[in-house]
């Protein structure tokens, strides 16, 4: 089955009233005023325009795995998206209100990417993993005026009194209100095109907003700019030398920190995008070997299901795979580089538009062994092309300190990471105290505990809630995870702090095991326990060392793959 | 021979004093108060920073073809930097001030791309093929307050009574003053590193003044911003691909256009450049066989050069030669791809940093002819990755028309080329009234004639001047050129209109003859004029033949390898 090389999606037009007789003339938007020739305000939106320019017929959009398979190119998804634009105009919706939108990924989420901005408006991208209550909450706090939501959502916001407009993912407008609604947008439109809408005179205006998931509290509502999202974008696909011949998989939600600017990135580099609405294994493989995809993102447990997937062989093309979200162990390094797949870790939050540092290679790693190389691969590095200096200073005494003062370069001292810059995220959505906690001292206070190393990378040690503190000493359950994935025994770890009557806290290890392993251990757990327990003295001080090791057969994860602690440390606490 | 391959650069080091024991920590410089955390003006020298804390020890600025070669590491080369910025506030240089800088490519010109930046003030770029006389008109012009001068341009400052600080090119201190004057500023900064530099507040001050030739009346100074120059030198990286495994090869002056950003685009990317002080083929080549060279730039007389020399052959590793200028002639096109060199045509202006637009490849160019292709190749095409939209208007009335009305896309409708944006300059230093000329409409005027085509891209047809008004036809000389250069025997032609008795004006063409063909008409100039006659009878239309066709062993070029014209033009008005 080959996807990209197949003739299938010629015999496929989307619906023919969102198409127009030709798109070329006046991808313009009307131009905001000018105080200066030299400066017009850096918008994600051009890459679209201009790609629609000058590959019109190259696609853009693909996705096929569903009854109604869809292949857009960018002369065809520009004009949805314009549409789109439309459509929102005539709902009401003005510069700066929040259009909410709840879908997997699919050819909507692609359009509101770019089709909100368009209109001036902010996308809301609500996580489809949660709970009706939270994403109730979301919908009331951004004040959004309208719902753009996909069928596998609807259940999600039943009880919202806002506007809703339903997206069967058919690319049909025959039952798909969706559809319709982009129709209704061309015929508002009366064909005035991209000219009758108006560009944002602002570039520091808001550009998206995602909800945190927020391990503790409510989520919070992190508004980028345009500006940011520019250069963020421009950054990751120079960096990954995206270009006219990538093939961007979408393994990665989109509405995960606005999938980390990839929906611009890809635009920029006139890449194809195959959207694939859920993680399956199966499907990723089917892609991966044929339809010569070159890059994909994910956190370290996708990339674990990907190279211990049945079908894991070779690509036809070399494959980059960005690692984002913890960093990659040793066995998957290892895994991945077998398979022809370039594992590129990089480091950020929603607050930094995704990826803020990379873990950049050095020319003396090659005569490393997978080891030894794994450690600095691990480290979060230096800072990402378009993004200041990452820092990492004195952990401040409380939320309301703010000095701002280095660590020094020993790779020992722990402190804070903070960032400033252009792609750090311009403000809580009405939360100013929020914000100003947050950016006291003039920089972006992460959360984030690490070290600096003589070289200038930086290491994260730990969330600060996430630090162990063991008989007085800071452990950390990142450096802990590390040491333990390293027996070969193991397939995933995650380390939690957990209440000791003597050490105040010891490490509790939750393993899950290498399936051709699995019955090695299957009646001895305590076995593996002590087995694993060796393992790490050789590797780890004493107050680092597991105290208790349960091996378990999944990790309560979020929809982005990261390992939600606080469910094991809930789990602990009633032990 | 091979240099970068070489250890050579290991047994020199430079001037001891220019050297810090460890550079690492302090590479930031005092930043700007903010408004904003999330907004940090636009700023190339961020890309030297970030390079010298991810790669110091990777080579910068390779110099081997003198009696003094020099290698200098980034985290050298940044202490050199940092150097030349407190050396010139020692000097009294303040923040806005211009600075002369005369010199061919070399290591202290590629200082002060960014050593002039680092003291706030602007490095006034001049052209080292002027003369006395011109070059002094630009020093009184622009108010240079210092000049760093080349030893083999000190003859054109000589009657200057600006101070001087005369560079030897050799690296050491001892009898080389612009090394001593970057140890007394290293002194005079009292080890206080970047943080004692502060940066620019303001990403639209001037980065760079450079001179236009000015082919009529005196030369105008191009003022570019900081903003300008760090995102067209993104687009430069991204677009060519170039990275930390990047050997760029200095042909094309610093001097000129900034160098289409390259010394930014360079310093972003974490490669190695090679600068070279002549346009000497033999160097060239030695270079392109010997140090893994990547990519280079250069106008097409350049590129014939290269092809043409004796030593011309596939190069090791696969080369960018990124072509502005001019068109490349089919017959340029083909021998570049022989050898393994891939052209890549860029259209641009001192005015737009360089490169405004690209001739980007069509997935079914590839099944076309060498002939048909270099036709759609030799086009201006779309614009560039940071570029607005490139636009064609009807020809204003006259230089106060404001009426800014796109032409059709028929690929016949002749109008003027406008551009606007982010890679479009500030403004004519000192001149308003050139300024607003220019800027007339809130677009900028580049002065080229131009048709747009179908699918958006636009050809130049000529530059306003240039144009044939050949029986009452506009004949375009640059489409003359275009098909008389594929006549086999033909390496070089300009044609220019000359006066005619009936038809007003008509073409003149002048022929340089590929050396091999020399021999065949050395005695029958009349024949050779007659057989390409023939041939352009059959591709042109009656009115755009040329009349007149003049066999010559050279053409008048600018430093930059631009063909002057009216220099041409004089010598026909003579006749």
């Amino acid at each position: 089955m080959s996807y990209l090389r197949s003739d299938a999606f010629k015999s496929f037009r989307p619906t023919k009233a969102s198409i127009p007789p030709s798109l070329r003339p006046g991808l313009r938007m009307k131009p905001p005023a000018k105080d200066m020739v030299c400066v017009h305000p850096l918008n994600p939106l051009d890459f679209l325009l201009r790609a629609a320019q000058i590959y019109p017929e190259k696609l853009a959009i693909v996705h096929p795995d569903t009854p109604t398979p869809v292949f857009y190119t960018y002369s065809v998804w520009t004009q949805r998206v314009q549409n789109l634009a439309y459509a929102l105009i005539q709902a009401g919706i003005k510069p700066g209100d929040r259009v909410a939108v709840i879908a997997p990924n699919s050819p909507m989420i692609a359009d509101t990417n770019f089709g909100v901005m368009a209109a001036r408006a902010i996308p809301n991208l609500i996580n489809t993993r949660l709970k009706p209550s939270d994403v109730e909450y979301i919908l009331e706090h951004s004040q959004s005026k309208l719902i753009l939501v996909d069928h596998a959502c609807a259940h999600l916001v039943k009880n919202s009194p806002l506007p809703k407009i339903l997206c069967n993912d058919t690319g049909r407008e025959e039952g798909d209100p969706y559809e319709a609604f982009l129709t209704g947008g061309r015929k508002f439109s009366q064909e005035r095109g991209w000219s009758g809408l108006e560009s944002e005179s602002d570039e520091n205006a808001g550009a998206m907003l995602c909800y945190t998931s927020g391990t503790t509290g409510r989520p919070k509502g992190v508004i980028t700019t345009l500006r940011g999202s520019y250069l963020a974008a421009i950054a990751n696909a120079y960096d990954n030398q995206m270009n006219y011949d990538t093939n961007y998989l979408w393994i990665l939600p989109m509405f995960h920190a606005a999938g980390w600017t990839y929906p611009w990135a890809n635009t920029f580099s006139f890449s194809t995008q195959i959207t694939l609405r859920n993680v399956d294994f199966d499907l990723i493989w089917n892609h991966l070997l044929n339809s010569d995809v070159t890059h994909y993102c994910g956190a370290p447990t996708v990339q674990i299901g990907v190279v211990n997937h049945p079908k894991a062989q070779k690509p036809p093309r070399p494959v980059k795979a960005i690692i984002a979200g913890a960093a990659p162990t040793a066995h998957l390094l290892g895994k991945l580089e077998e398979i022809g797949i370039t594992p590129i870790h990089v480091y950020g939050l929603t607050k930094t538009y995704g990826p803020f540092t990379r873990s950049y290679a050095q020319p003396f790693w090659r005569d490393l062994s997978l080891e030894e190389r794994s450690k600095l691969v691990a480290r979060q590095g230096h800072s990402f092309a378009t993004a200041s200096e990452v820092r990492v200073i004195k952990p401040p005494k409380d939320e309301d300190d703010e000095t701002v003062e280095d660590v020094p370069r020993d790779g020992q001292t722990m402190g804070e990471i903070i960032m400033s810059g252009n792609i750090v995220m311009k403000e809580y959505l009405g939360d100013s105290e929020a914000t100003r906690k947050a950016f006291r001292g003039g920089v972006f206070h992460s959360g984030d505990l690490a070290v600096v190393h003589p070289d200038g990378s930086v290491a994260i040690m730990d969330r600060s809630k996430d630090i162990i503190i063991s008989g007085g000493e800071n452990a950390s359950s990142l450096a802990i995870e590390q040491e333990l994935s390293s027996h070969p025994h193991v397939l995933e770890v995650a380390v939690i702090a957990r209440t000791h009557p003597k050490w105040g806290e010891r490490p509790h290890a939750f393993v899950i095991l290498h399936p051709q392993h699995e019955k090695t251990w299957a009646s001895k757990p305590s076995a593996f326990a002590d087995d694993l327990k060796k393992h790490a003295k050789d590797k780890l001080p004493g107050f680092a060392c597991p105290e208790w090791v349960e091996v378990v057969p999944e990790l309560p994860k979020t929809s982005t793959g990261k390992i939600m602690k606080h469910e094991l440390r809930k789990r602990v606490a009633k032990l």
